[in-house]
């Protein structure tokens, strides 16, 4: 089983790491860094830096497809290199995931029409373009294609998955040996839970978050 | 401010990525992976490559030293180039820090003598070794030594931690720009909440866990 993450310049690195530790010891399975050119690929910061492995037209049918969102999603949303690689992938995969705005490029390679999915909660609107149907669950199961919210859902997304993939107790042995038993110092990772203040300063795009 | 992030061979990719997520952002900071020699360094999967943009030796004086766990670890007990760095380096730091095994590097480099820390749960009697007082907390916070339980607890120690360099209302925006809200779809996180069977295994090294 090929696990394929893809990455592009600008991607959020919790949104593709959070699920290849979650997936990448899953039995029989090989995980693979992909982008558009092998090599290095830098992250939204520019302060962290991960290798490609593989070139996507080297990895043509993988068994699972992760897309990781980011700021440099934007730059992605006319790359029909990109596209075509995640509309073809889709085809044979048997599943196809996203994480937070990755589920915006699932979108725009028309896989989402007519699914239920999620993402970033400030992304959540514009899947209603791509014919989606945004909910605001933290992970979405739509057929073969599973989508995450917001950069650290990827971890719940995965674990998810894994459930599929291998069997609950697998999943139970990752979210132990990772030791996922979460405890936020705060209660604010929800738009519905967060002081107001730091809601409108996100939504006004004067926050750290572009 | 300087944010180190130690990179070495078989390092668990979540537990430096965690950390580097919510801390990256942090006004007036400058995040940096190093590591021994500048360059690729592999994760205990040997299927993920993070770049280390500096040498130790070029990094002297970091406000704070974030220290990832994974099974490389083992090999970097008594690598005095390392350990005298975290040394130093903890010296003149304002914050040193560690992630899951990472707490045992800590502890090697004598930075632990009587300090309550923790680690990951299957390894938590080994810091009495140091002279450590091992808590099974996820976060323990002692004078300036902030250490993280299991490979994700590093994101709630990154955000505990985020709370006191920056302030409540700025972390908060960090959880909420993250998402994080988490939804395991399991409460298997812990030795206590796990099904025996599941513990069973990761104690006794038959899990995909080495």
């Amino acid at each position: 089983m090929q696990i394929a993450i893809v990455l592009y310049d600008r991607f959020t690195a919790l949104d593709a790491i959070g699920p290849y530790e979650m997936l990448c010891r899953t039995p029989g399975s090989e995980t693979v860094f992909v982008a558009e050119r092998p090599g290095p690929v830098s992250n939204d910061r520019g302060t962290l830096t991960l290798l490609a492995e593989k070139a996507l037209d080297e990895v043509p049918r993988p068994d699972i497809v992760v897309v990781p969102g980011g700021p440099g999603q934007r730059d992605q949303m006319g790359n029909e290199t990109l596209l075509g690689w995640l509309r073809a992938a889709a085809a044979t995969s048997t599943w196809t995931t996203s994480v937070c705005t990755g589920s915006l490029l699932l979108g725009a390679a028309g896989l989402l029409r007519g699914r239920r999915a999620t993402s970033h909660w400030l992304a959540l609107d514009t899947l209603a373009t791509f014919g989606a149907e945004p909910t605001g669950e933290r992970v979405v199961v739509d057929g073969k294609v599973v989508t995450g919210a917001g950069v650290s859902a990827g971890i719940d997304m995965a674990l998810t998955l894994l459930g599929k993939v291998a069997d609950d107790e697998f999943a139970q042995s990752i979210q132990l040996g990772t030791e996922y038993d979460p405890q936020p110092p705060y209660d604010a990772g929800s738009p519905l839970k967060a002081p107001a203040a730091v809601v409108g300063r996100l939504r006004d795009g004067t926050s750290v978050f572009r």
